[in-house]
């Protein structure tokens, strides 16, 4: 379980760009037959891209994530959400590869959401933004490639929403991606994952504060909010890794009231929760889990007809203790892979870290993202 | 997977009885150290008691349960929550077995609870009812028993929180207990097993109609409470039985408005979130989830002394699918039994419905009650 720390080897300072596509043919024609537009993306990018555009490697973050994959922004004190995995000498060498991460459609990181300007009304979309997919996640970031002047990823990358953008990609634009790693996600949410995010999702609209999506002038649902993220988090711990951080200790002091959280555990999902609300947007929540929740690959199909037509080359990883997004799901896009002739690795490692691995157990993550990118690119991956 | 319907075979329509210690002394002194009276039990009987009193089992409901534990309300559709396991012929054989199931203290179902009248205000108890523990619970009940005559008794049983019951029974009251069927529960709440509450009880406190539990002359917090019940839902399933029983399948007919559900998963949430509000309190589900989360047999020692001093034969059983209360927990209680030279017998059955199984599973279960008590009050069990 070893989560060392790399600061040392940081990619240093970094900025978000941001790329909007505003022309009058430029909107996005949705999944569900709607339009959006103008859309901006925001965006990052590490390492340099090399003269044959063949160095990019597109990052795709999780729920709650944005851009911020890797290094500091000016001023700040903890660096991006996987930069343990990113800089020069790590999994995704910005020494060798040209990294990039966009925050996704429906969000509230700097990309167009619910929280925009409604270009209609001058107002924020709120509710009347439209209902997006993944697949209109990545059909935006692939405006973002060709803006970037990138026709072929060296490989596509994340995990649990992120895979489930990976696994898209590799789909809908087979001859723009060369290689995937899914990791900790799947083919299309299971029930138990609807229903996890439903309860969320529930929490908001209960909280008065929405009401009704409408709530950018005055008090955002932050009671509500905080519920659907303290959900999350217990589905993001393992029994065993909440066994360990936790027990069942107490926290200090005397309780200030009846049911104020008083074990350790308690606290810790009041502290998530509370710092949530501070950075996401409600309806970004409702947009985005209904995304994941609409994932299916399957769409009605066999699994031999999952991958179908797919170049890339994958590797996918799974963690054993992760019981939102079971390795048997990740089992599943392999099985997927080897049915359509995709060649695919697959590696189940052995953290107790639950759904959080992705994030937290880096260290033979990156031998396994090394060693696989130095094979799809060419080289054997032991240079360093 | 049988779920035979045995209504057959039922014992009948039954009466909710009421037995109230009110005297002076009669006050219960609370593991908090605070005195609580009067005290109401609600309870429920089915078969009769010898003339020995030797035959009295006593069952326990888990969270949301109460006393009507098997047979029919007159006018009802719907018989007691186990009622498949409790009859002529059933489980725990009314032709033999004089069987009592009462309501915990701190409930909503007749027993004395914070919606209960405060006889120091007149007004219901709201957030002045005390801190109620496991083994609160079970020392109101010892009193019941001392009322019904019955000085010893043949068998405590229970799943989940009822198990508890069972397990601070044969702990508490060693002289009086001669057998205990703990079923899918454990001897004290893992942090994740407290989580899960935590959500549902900020999930109650965030919903404004809460009013710091002064709600009972007002509108009572449906909407958080509702969340509550979706959470313990999930958590009741296993992610098997929910693919087999709703997999991806949408609702029938055109979406009301965005985010109503519309997977069958998520309207079926709801639906057991709006009947619960009907016949739940809310105050009730913080108290009682308050009460699993601080038991813990352990009490700092080791699983050595746990059930020092037992003198009960236990019936150990769990599911394999059961994911709320893992059979590694189950597991532990035996270990404790065997460290304890406790007599005790494990079974852990192959069922997929997750932690309902205890009230769903009950044909296996049936075999291994039945011989076991048979056991227990000395014949073979296999006469029927």
């Amino acid at each position: 379980m070893g989560t060392v720390s790399k600061k040392d080897k940081n990619i240093g300072i970094v900025e978000t760009k941001y790329f909007t596509f505003a022309g009058p043919a430029d909107d996005l024609l949705l999944e569900s037959g709607e339009k959006l537009g103008p859309i901006t993306l925001a965006y990052e990018t590490c390492g340099n891209l090399d003269a044959a555009k063949s160095n990019a490697v597109l990052i795709f973050h999780a729920l709650s994530g944005d851009a911020h994959v890797a290094g500091y922004h000016e001023g700040d004190t903890s660096p991006g959400w996987w930069d343990d995995m990113i800089g020069p000498g790590k999994a995704f060498d910005t020494d060798k590869y040209f990294v990039i991460c966009s925050n996704v459609i429906g969000a509230c990181k700097g990309s167009t959401g619910p929280s925009s300007e409604n270009p209609q009304t001058g107002r924020p979309y709120d509710l009347d933004f439209p209902i997006v997919t993944v697949k209109d996640m990545v059909n935006a970031q692939a405006r973002l490639m060709d803006h970037l002047g990138i026709d072929r990823l060296l490989c596509v990358a994340g995990g649990s929403m992120g895979g489930m953008q990976a696994l898209q990609w590799a789909v809908t634009y087979p001859d723009r991606v060369r290689s995937a790693i899914p990791i900790a996600t799947a083919a299309r949410h299971s029930p138990q994952q609807i229903a996890f995010n439903e309860v969320g999702r529930q929490a908001i609209m209960a909280d008065p504060n929405w009401n009704g999506g409408d709530y950018y002038s005055g008090t955002p649902p932050t009671r509500g909010l905080s519920v659907a993220r303290m959900v999350g988090h217990i589905t993001y711990m393992s029994d065993e890794s909440m066994a360990v951080k936790f027990g069942r200790r107490l926290r200090e002091g005397e309780l200030k009231e009846k049911f104020a959280p008083d074990f350790e555990v308690e606290g810790y999902l009041q502290y998530r929760g509370d710092n949530f609300v501070k950075r996401f947007d409600a309806n970004s929540y409702l947009y985005i889990t209904k995304a994941l929740d609409y994932f299916d690959l399957y769409n009605g199909k066999g699994l031999e007809h999952l991958l179908r037509g797919v170049k890339a080359r994958f590797l996918v990883v799974a963690f054993k203790s992760d019981w939102l997004y079971p390795p048997y799901q990740s089992r599943e896009i392999v099985k997927a892979c080897k049915l359509s002739g995709v060649d695919a690795t697959y590696c189940e490692l052995n953290s107790s870290y639950g759904h959080d691995a992705f994030l937290l157990e880096t260290e033979e993550q990156e031998y396994l993202v090394k060693h696989f990118l130095a094979s799809v690119s060419g080289g054997n991956g032991n240079e360093h």
